[in-house]
């Protein structure tokens, strides 16, 4: 299955809606704010699964497409304010918000973005209980994203020796996966799920959201920047605390070169193109690249598990063939 | 009346509801950074409103507490965003979130505190076709904020003749008084009233909202810094277009020597304090000062005028009391 291309189709539709909802407001500059990363296209996988999910728990894709572009408006804000805080001055091959503008309109236009979703959220056709879940289920999904944006900058300060990979896993999943979790769960309540199969869709969701972090993670070291759009060396020189640089770190020997080589290149803002370039085949030489790599295939392996609650169905081949797509894509 | 007695009185229910929520959580540092402004008090005005006008209009007051401290979530989060983008370093006479923590903690904490109101917000006990009307409200709300908030930046780059009492009107209006409008319009969908009382609500929350705010731009210029918690002379050094300004910009002659002093200190970010001193001395001279005094004094009686829907009680007592405290406070 050519999963990109079905990607494109399908977000299609949730392309029309998500600009539509960008259109009215009477501060041009703050639309073009907010218009910026959205129109910047990206893959849309969030407010596909909304809509797939939807389609493949009870044929109701059409009525997801106003949440999925909800989420996909709460991701743009979160990468929003993101660059801002990690000072990132690329995103999708153009200057960030704060790049383009400035600070200020930044955050404004974030915020902008967080209350537009809410509004959207106000307009999905479901019964009126169902309203006040998805509402719940948003407002909290959102909460935890802060904690996890908050987690993964305490642990830049934090010595990368001290920090479990149980403390990764929690933080990533608060920080991307619980996004993916809220479409797909959302997408199960619209088209009015049993209570097994909304947290069957939930569950999926969560493995695809790791599978995808970590790919991330792999992406920002050995990605090539024309295709990603971002800057590659920058989670280095920013000191994040990948599944990568800890697994390296529990595994290399207090001795071993290649850890002083790491060590010397993480947090350190002023790390040469060279220094970034031995730290990562640092990291590709002891075995922790593909640590990272066979750990993703096993969250995709657990994802696809959970789907089995679908009846066969077109969306139910995509839902799959999505997972593995999110721990093999180069972009 | 002892309005401020009776405000902290009936905000005391508020308090309590408004702690309650920002208790829960996993990450501590971020918890006590949305804690920070809350806990430090603050007036109460809209959580208040919100719940004397339920009260007034339906005699549910008590249903309204959970949106009223909602809004004043709300209203916390814009105000720990502002102080980053104004890189103001003092609030309610404490270090500000960006100055106790850093940026990127200030970002997240208002971020976390928009998503806990609306979490707050699915809690609302109404039938649930109201739940939608108030999601829909108060987040239409937040994105007149944000472009309230924008236009306020805009404004500081645009020469203060240039600008229109219009403007200023419009920018108070999504700045300040959208979010007065929406705790007194949620207070009274709450309570069940008719659209003939949600209307007057909001129009009197209107009134409210701009008298407010203009009499918050004088004590801004004339207030104590000890009582409001505010380095006196910001809004000079920050270019601030109030009413005050673009009055004195539009009525003293060009050749007038006070107008010179007033443009030197405007948006001069190393104004003395003799400066500030003098810039403020102009704008009382020339009368600017007692225009805004009289403006706000007006804004009181047309929203007083509003109140005239509701049948006698001790709220709409109250609530005439609050317009006219708004607009005479040295707080």
């Amino acid at each position: 299955m050519d999963v990109i291309a079905q990607l494109e189709e399908r977000a299609k539709r949730t392309n029309e809606a998500i600009m539509s909802y960008l259109e009215e407001g009477e501060n041009q500059k703050l639309l073009l704010a907010v218009q910026h990363y959205p129109s910047a296209g990206g893959k849309r996988l969030r407010p596909v699964l909304a809509e797939v999910v939807a389609q493949a728990v009870g044929g109701a894709g059409e009525k997801a497409v106003p949440f999925g572009a909800a989420i996909e408006l709460i991701h743009n804000f979160t990468l929003v304010h993101d660059d801002v805080m990690d000072n990132d001055s690329m995103r999708r091959g153009r200057p960030s918000v704060h790049v383009l503008f400035d600070e200020p309109t930044a955050i404004i236009a974030g915020d902008a973005l967080f209350a537009r979703a809410f509004e959207v959220l106000s307009e999905v056709d479901v019964p009126p209980h169902a309203t006040r879940r998805l509402l719940k289920l948003t407002a909290h999904t959102v909460w935890l994203i802060a904690e996890g944006q908050q987690e993964d900058m305490d642990f830049e300060r934090i010595p990368p020796t001290e920090l479990a990979i149980s403390d990764y896993e929690r933080m990533i999943w608060k920080k991307t996966a619980v996004l993916f979790e809220c479409a797909a769960e959302g997408g199960a309540i619209i088209a009015g799920g049993t209570e097994e199969q909304i947290d069957a869709m939930r569950d999926y969701a969560r493995s695809l959201g790791a599978g995808f972090q970590i790919h991330d993670d792999i992406l920002a070291l050995l990605g090539d920047e024309k295709t990603t759009g971002k800057p590659v060396g920058n989670d280095i020189r920013n000191g994040k605390r990948t599944l990568i640089v800890l697994h390296a770190l529990q595994n290399l020997a207090m001795d071993d070169p290649r850890r002083a080589i790491l060590l010397e290149a993480l947090g350190n803002k002023d790390a040469t193109l060279e220094q970034i370039k031995a730290a990562t085949q640092a990291l590709q030489d002891c075995g922790s690249i593909d640590y990272a790599r066979e750990t993703a295939r096993r969250h995709a392996d657990q994802g696809k598990k959970h789907l089995e609650v679908l009846k066969p169905s077109a969306e139910k081949d995509f839902l799959a063939a999505v997972i593995d797509y999110a721990v093999n894509r180069k972009i």
